[in-house]
């Protein structure tokens, strides 16, 4: 199986306004709400893919029970969620039915003790012995130590598991120092850990700070991937209109699938950007246009060059 | 006891944001979670004004749940509430650190079913053996026929309890009609359903249309209470700041509470008042500053006449 972590566990709401005023009374005409946060979205799609995924991370309270049940009675993933005294946090995006604008608030969610702490390092130990292929996401929750995600890169290889590792700052740098096979950052992301706005120069930094493989997700552009086989482009065909939240968790989910079937790089970089471009079109971040992306596929542009070469 | 119905059941949630700003990511800084509607704001100040209180009407899902656990554990008020297939609703509460303004989100709610309504018409009909006075508060939720609390009224007038109505519009012009024996509309509902907006003749009329007493709750002014023992007003001492959300909620418990402990008209009024008054400063609605309620009962000035004067 494929393992995903997400410490930062959210229920995901979002509500339809006609149009948000502030210091007015709203009806709300449509309630959507679904398990959130990155690990979560990536666990949907590899469910939706037929992988066999586990979900591990922390998870309270009664949004917490509805983020389980959700995920196991509807998405199909199993339920390996460390539980915590304090509740699980909510975000709530409110959108607007005229413009489609899109107002978020996020609860702050709850503070995780030494004593739970130490309870998910024991079960992700034990987990790591069936999984074929790791991935850590998302942001850590207050009091999970900063350098959390280099621990947990350094356990998965020395059990032997392919790591990814998909996260922002300090706990990206440490975590990369730790030498996760892959890292997966955005434009962004990439900037603020290398210094650099160059995304070619940045990915060869970020391979030399630690990470084996550095897969940058550069929006409608597609992913730059550089790796000890060589580096490449995917490029999807064209830029889809819609929601592009959840477009790099998919795309984690497409390089994760990827690698346990033994796909070579250039296949498994135009699952990923099909997936992720495929995603846009959903509604929701950890859903994807199963349709669009079967029309994508064999679209996806992929160029570049063999280490060899 | 005091049986309170609340047919369309909430989970009040208040954030805290430091300007709310559309199209913009908020933290928040700050969640409350209370049970909310307002029978179940009636409970509430019941139970802390040392009444036994039951509390029925309608509650599902995950919400539902949240709703039950804080009434019994927290507020301690026996939870009588009808199972609903469909979820509880959720209100937001956004307020502006800054300002103290609130932007107000409505999830619309569950539909009740024929059988569920079935159902806790049954169970309300056992519930009155054992009650000492019943009040019917807030909206009627999808599902629930228009002219329910008429046949809630009648039921409880078969029964020997004493019965108060506070709803609005067509649910309350039915309701009047079936000759509860006390309303407590507000100035816009008074004047909605008698529609005059001269407090002192549209408490006559509602009188007229079947309502065996009016207490009309008219803000910062106080009560005008017309009865069949006479009329008067009861006018707390200065207007407080803050929240009135629940101001009504609390003089429907101060009126109830002096029914069944067989207090005269102008004590229950003052209770009523001071309660309404101290509700205000309180955070949330369905509590009460009790500091500020025992200052203000005896500063309540109830002028009126008997109707052998």
């Amino acid at each position: 199986m494929i393992l995903t972590v997400t410490l930062n566990t959210a229920l995901d709401i979002t509500y339809r306004v006609r149009t948000l005023r502030p210091h007015a009374s709203h009806r709300v005409s449509e309630v959507l709400e679904r398990p959130g946060g990155k690990g979560l979205n990536v666990a949907r799609v590899l469910a939706a893919l037929g992988h066999e995924v586990t979900a591990t991370g922390f998870v309270g309270g009664a949004t917490g029970r509805v983020v389980r049940e959700r995920l196991t009675a509807t998405d199909g993933v199993v339920d390996a969620l460390v539980p915590l005294a304090g509740a699980t946090r909510r975000t709530i995006a409110v959108v607007d039915d005229l413009t489609g604008d899109t107002t978020q608030l996020n609860e702050p969610g709850p503070v995780v003790t030494p004593a739970e702490w130490t309870a998910f390092q024991e079960s992700y130990d034990s987990l790591l012995a069936s999984a074929d292929a790791v991935a850590l996401c998302g942001s850590l929750p207050p009091g999970v130590p900063v350098g959390a995600y280099a621990g947990l890169v350094r356990a998965a290889r020395a059990a032997g598991v392919p790591v990814l590792l998909d996260t922002s700052g300090e706990p990206l740098r440490r975590g990369v120092a730790a030498r996760p096979d892959i890292v997966k950052p955005n434009a962004d992301e990439l900037a603020e850990l290398t210094g650099s706005h160059d995304p070619l120069r940045a990915t060869q930094d970020a391979r030399r700070r630690g990470a084996h493989t550095v897969v940058a997700s550069l929006g409608a552009e597609g992913l730059l991937a550089h790796t000890p086989e060589g580096r490449w482009r995917a490029t999807p065909p064209s830029r889809l209109h819609g929601n592009p939240t959840g477009a790099g968790d998919a795309a984690v989910a497409g390089l994760l699938s990827g690698l346990v079937e033994g796909l070579p790089w250039p296949d498994r970089l135009a699952r990923a950007a099909a997936l992720s471009a495929a995603s846009v079109p959903a509604p929701v971040a950890g859903e994807f246009d199963g349709r669009v992306y079967g029309e994508l596929l064999n679209r996806v542009m992929v160029t570049g060059e063999t280490s060899a070469a």
